[in-house]
Order: structure tokens, then C-alpha cells, then sequence
């Protein structure tokens, strides 16, 4: 099955937003086994989204088609779809109802372009919304398909692991593919990829002469390096025992050469494993930012449960708000001291057994006499009160975000080594 | 002159990567006047690359390929774009030389497979390399062109800049076209993307008889819907006027159908709107976070020049800090009455003349008896405390980032209510 993926939108042409559909789309793609030849972007356009969906259509055995399928004017991709199909467009009562009701349930009116939303292509299956207004839609071309979903990425993923995933992989298992791909992804913070890849580079060689198992570096921008395995099995059981093992042999590698610098596994975020070390204590912690401005605080309370360990935090931007609430010493606000009572303020204030508090120059100017990019992390354990340096690279958004998972690090490294 | 982009690279394929090339171009070239209706996505394989590179000649005047000219195996733009021009690949002494070059003065050898990047295609132009060590190419195929550029973003800008958009706006003087695309954009929060696309309705059929100008309908996730306005001018300053009106028009329509629902225009942020309003007042702002754990703070010192108008944030998340910095009441705390001690709490503590609280729900479960999606904002401003109630879609993640623009949009609307 070679699966090709069409944004649809002028924003896209225009380099307006950028398409992070296709990437996410791809990524999933990959890892079960499906192959992606080509992507197109096309504008809102009716002749020229029918000849990009011919297009697809010609040198692809599936089209996923991304946007068009809102209330206005220009989502024409139902159209485009029916005339690729040659069918006519109608109404579905069904949709209108749950749209109608969508409406009902915030207690707003529904607009009447809204019901072009139930518009379907004769002989296309519906995809319910279970997250927008805009149903996704699957619609057979000879013994081809095109998907069709919105362009709102959280309407679009939920429609692709729902619904379309599974039957990609049925008409795979159709074909007769049954090998399955599975992987797993390390998440490492504070190696290079170029550094992660010389320590790994002798197990390289040694996978590519398995076959069994391969390895990939994605650099995931603020949130480290990604090391990805990613095995093929005769079942889903047997993709997972290859993966169990090369997981064991690239954990070593990586640890005994380049140290604890593996946080978590798949999804898990540098605030789960903070989470999970101060949950298996019985311990709730306290914040303190200046520099990232509620940065910390807002990963922490998107970890689920959070309230059983997270106490909150105290944002002292202004450097009287460091003086009189956190109790720091009047003077320099970016030092190694500073940060220490920080955290030790956050801790008395917030009533939290754990303080972690930070300090820096985000820049463009230095404060202090520090150059931007200077950080101090700061953290208060029981009878223990310390700090680390830390100079972070980057523009202001880039320093604050390096910081705020930058101290996370550092503490789920100090909690380690209370062991 | 219809441009048409291709980035090449199976890393594309597989999400690996981005592709900020074509958004940039994207951007470029509608800022010149220059259309391109398609973008494509092509892994590094030679008969797929082809077959992109024809399908896109046969529909745009020129091409853009960006990527696959490096010195690896698998960097074969080259080769490709030969066979397009029937041509065979010849290797130029010249680029040799500068490479060979350029490998002394770093004082390191170069590896013998740099060399492939001096072969060129008979016929072709070469643009030569200034910030790698891959040349570009301008390859003329009939009355059609392909400029093929590396795909490292730092490498790609600086040849379109100097060589390929020069060339491009000679080849449109040269077929007689000298308009020029501008656009601006509207921001707005609380409207629907169906109920603006009904307000503006008339307007819209006025708009595509004049020709002149078009809209379109943006839906940006948490931070609203964008109305874009797009105009066709004789030169820039043509084109700025037609918006300048068309401005004047659109913003009348939407007001006077749907309120204050703009908020800033382009790139200002709901953010940015606030800190205009505080910085015009010389006012200073302390928030107090619960159910936003930080996001609206972090928001807010993104603002360039934040430390002359913020001052704050504590972010309560469990009621206990609430009580005892904050001193809200005890009882329960997703109420009105609980926004309202916030904002006021937040206003003593942090020093600030402004104060502006959000509690709320996040969910999954049901707090103080009131479902997820629940939240209250409450501000303090002068003598007046108020607050908002508002239900709120979606799950955790998104009732937090909904929960922040939102309060943010009502400091802005209260603002503005003390004229």
C-alpha cells in the first residue's frame, strides 16, 4: 500500500502555517509499515485539487486528504472528492442532526453554511466527528481509496488512529502483508545526535547486518534526541521481543558511554519521570521562575494526576517579587544563591516537600553582568540546598524552553541520586 | 508564472523532519507576487523523483527543488534533473577547485564523494555555493525552468535571495506581468469559523465580482480564527491601499454583526493586545493560575519588554496555597467568588495594579460539582472586581490553552470598557 498525503489549503501555499499534518501523518505512517512515495500541498481550488487528487491517485494506491472540509466557502474538498468519484454530492440527515445538536449542547445558533458539512460524495462512508463539527469521509475509487479529514490537527489524528490506521492495515492484511512493524523510541536530553550516533555507530553496523532491528536519531527541537528502534515481526509478539532485546543493548551503550542521559520511553515527557520519582516518595513540590515565566509549571500540570504531587508555583518576574515573596537577598537576582533561595522560598510558601526554582538572561540584553543564556537551576530536598550553571543556546523562546526542561533534568537527576 | 516547489528527502517522507523550505518559499514567493499552486513532497529515489519533477513541470512554469545535492549516495537531484533535460552529467573543473578549496582552508581533507557536486547537467547555470559546499543549478527545459538548491534552510535562502528570485522576477517582466500580492490578517477570538464566514457573506460576493481583493478563513487552533485579506495590486503600494480599504469594510462588517472580537492584526498576539493596553496606562499585572498552571504567565513574558508591565504569577494549583497566600475563602474554589479573591490576592502579593485569576475544571472528573470545561475568571482593576464564567470544549490539554486566551480576551475587553 503506498499511501500519498494532500494538504489542502492556500494558508499552506502562502507558507502561512505551516504543514505539520503531513509530518505527523508520515511519521505514523512509517511506523506501521505503510509506505508514503509523495506528498502534495494544493490550494483551495477546485480544478487544481481534482488534478492533485488525480494526480495522487495515478501513482498511489491511497490518497489521505487533509483540510477543505469546514463551514465555509472555500472547503471544497467534498466537491473536488465527488467529482473525482463522479457521483453527486448529498445531504446527510444524520450529520445535520449531530451538528444541530454540537450547537445545541454550547447553547449557540447554528449557522446555515454549517450544513454543507453533511454533504456527502454518493457511496462514501462517513467518518463521525467525535472532536469538531466537520465529519472525515472515506471514498472508494475502483479498488483505490481517498480519506478525507479536517486540517485541524486534533480533529485529524483523532479521525486517523480511530478509523483510518485500521483500515489501511486491513487492506494491507488483504493484500496478504502480514509482517508487522513496531518501535520504540528512548528519550535522551543532553547528547548530541552526532555524539549519540558515534557512541551507538559499532551496533549500527551490527543491526544493518541483522536486518532485524533498525535505529534512527530524530532531533525533537526542545525536548532532546529521540533514539527510535524500530523492529519487523512475523506478529505483533515477536516485533516486541526484538525490540525488548536491542532496548537492553542500546540502553547500556548509551548509559556506560554517555552517562543517565535516557529520561523516559515512547510518550513519557521529562515531567512524568519527575512525577513518577516524587509520587513514588510521597513527595509534592514547589516552583519558582523567573526566567521561563510559568514554563515548569505548565508541564507539570498537564501530567495526568498532578494534584497528588503538585503544589503550584510562585512566577517572580520582578525582582521584587524575589525579594518580598520568595525572601531572596536584595541584589544580584541571577546567581547560583539566588536561585538556591529561590527554591527555598518557593518550598516555605507553597508548603511542598521539593523546591526547584530558576534564574537567568533570556536575552537579547544581559542582566547582572551575565551574558543571555545564562541560567541558574536551584533545588531544596530535605536538609539539601543546591545549584547548577547551566548556558543555554538560542533566541528568548529557545532559552526559556531549554531552561524549563533543563531543570526538570536536573532534578530527576537529583532525586537519582538520593538512592 | 506559476512556481511549483519540490523538497526532496525520504526524511520528509517519514516525519523526520519538517518542511520549513516550502513554507518559507511559500511565503517568499506570494510576497513577490509570484503564485504557485502546488508543493511537493519526493523521497530519494531516482524514478520517483522523476516522475514529481515532470508532473510538476507539466503544471507550473518553474520548479524549485530543494534538496538532494549533497555528496551522499542518496543525493540525486542531479542525476534526475538530467534525465529530465535528456542531458548527460558533466563534471565542472571549476567547482572542483572550490571545494578543494574550501576543504583546505577548514584544514581537513576532503572525502573523494564531494566530488559528485560538481556534476553538472549540459546546459545548466550553476549558482555558486557561498555557505556550503553544494552548488545550485538553473536548468532550462523548453520555455520551463528548474532551480534545484540545497535543502540545508541557512544554504537554500541565501541562492533564492540572490540568484533565483532575480530570476524569476525577470522572467514575469519578460512576459509582461507586473502585479503584486499583499495580505494582511485579522485576529479574532469567540466567533465561530462558520459564523464569520455568515457575517461576511455579502461582502464576499461583493468581493469576488471586484476582483480585486479576496478572504479567506483561517481556524488557528486555540489562538481563534483569522480572517486573511488578500489583494492584487498594480505595485506594493497599490496593493497596501486596496487593503487599507478593504480593512476599514471588513472590520465595520464584523464588529457591528459580532462585536470586539478582533484583537490584533498579523502577528499580535492576544498577549500583545493586553501589554499595548497596560503599557498605554503605565499599569503593571500579577495573575494567579489554577486550572492554567502557568500558560497565561509563560504567555505573557513572551512579550518583548514584559518587566515593564508584568510583574507576576502565582500559580495555585492546590487549594491550600489559594487559601493561604492568596486567602481566598475556604470553600469551594471553582467559583466566582474564588476568581474574584484571586485576582485580588494576586494583585497584594505580587504588588501589582492589575490582577487577573482563572480557576476552573479541567477534568476528566467533576470538581466542587461543577463538569469539566468549567472555569471562572476573575480581575481586579482600580475599585472594580468582576468576574466571567465560561464553559469551555475539549479535553485537558485544551480547556487550559482555551482557558488562558480566554482570560486574557476579557482583561483586554475590560480595558477597554474604562474609556
Amino acid at each position: 500500500m503506498r499511501v500519498e498525503i494532500v494538504a489542502v489549503g492556500t494558508e499552506l501555499l502562502l507558507g502561512q502555517i505551516a504543514d505539520t499534518n503531513s509530518q505527523w501523518l508520515g511519521e505514523q505512517l512509517a511506523a506501521n509499515g505503510l509506505a508514503s512515495h509523495f506528498h502534495q500541498h494544493v490550494g483551495d481550488n477546485h480544478e487544481r485539487m481534482v488534478l492533485a487528487f488525480r494526480t495522487a491517485l495515478a501513482r498511489s494506491d491511497a490518497l489521505i486528504v487533509c483540510g477543505g472540509l469546514g463551514p465555509t466557502q472555500d472547503d471544497i474538498t467534498r466537491a473536488a472528492i465527488a467529482e473525482i468519484m463522479n457521483v453527486p454530492l448529498e445531504r446527510d440527515d444524520a450529520i445535520v442532526e449531530r451538528i444541530r445538536e454540537m450547537f445545541n449542547s454550547r447553547q449557540r445558533e447554528m449557522p446555515a453554511n454549517n450544513l454543507l458539512q453533511a454533504d456527502v460524495p454518493r457511496g462514501a462512508t462517513v467518518i463521525d466527528q467525535r472532536r469538531g463539527t466537520a465529519p472525515g469521509l472515506i471514498c472508494p475509487v475502483g479498488n483505490k481509496v481517498i480519506y478525507a479529514v479536517p486540517g485541524v490537527p486534533y480533529e485529524m489524528t483523532e479521525m486517523f488512529e480511530r478509523t483510518i490506521l485500521p483500515d489501511l492495515l486491513e487492506r494491507e492484511r488483504a493484500n496478504g502483508e502480514t509482517s508487522v512493524i513496531a518501535s520504540r523510541v528512548l528519550k535522551t536530553w543532553g547528547a548530541s545526535e552526532s555524539g549519540l550516533a558515534e557512541a551507538l555507530a559499532d551496533r549500527f553496523v551490527e543491526m544493518e547486518a541483522s536486518e532485524s532491528v533498525t535505529i534512527a536519531f530524530l532531533a525533537s527541537g526542545i525536548e532532546g534526541i529521540k533514539v527510535r528502534l524500530t523492529a519487523r515481526g512475523q506478529n505483533a509478539e515477536d516485533a516486541r521481543r526484538i525490540l525488548d532485546e536491542e532496548e537492553v543493548v542500546v540502553r547500556e551503550i548509551i548509559t556506560s558511554k554517555l552517562g543517565d542521559i535516557i529520561f523516559g520511553t515512547d510518550d513519557e515527557t521529562m515531567e512524568d519521570a519527575v512525577a513518577r520519582r516524587l509520587r513514588e516518595r510521597g513527595w509534592t513540590l514547589g516552583l519558582a521562575e523567573s526566567l521561563t515565566g510559568g514554563l515548569i509549571s505548565s508541564r507539570c500540570v498537564n501530567v495526568v494526576g498532578a494534584s497528588q504531587w503538585f503544589r503550584g508555583c510562585v512566577v517572580s518576574y520582578a525582582s521584587e517579587v524575589k525579594f518580598n515573596v520568595l525572601e531572596v537577598d536584595e541584589g544580584p537576582v541571577v546567581s547560583g544563591q539566588a536561585a538556591e533561595q529561590m527554591a527555598l522560598g518557593a518550598r516555605r510558601v507553597l508548603g511542598s516537600d521539593v523546591g526547584l526554582a530558576i534564574t537567568g538572561v533570556a536575552g537579547p540584553d544581559p542582566q547582572d553582568d551575565q551574558p543571555p543564556g545564562t541560567v541558574f537551576v536551584g533545588w531544596a530536598i530535605g536538609d539539601t540546598v543546591s545549584h547548577a550553571q547551566l548556558r543555554l543556546p538560542g533566541d528568548r523562546p529557545r532559552v526559556r524552553s531549554y531552561g524549563a526542561i533543563s531543570a526538570l533534568d536536573l532534578l530527576r537527576r537529583a532525586l537519582d541520586a538520593l538512592d
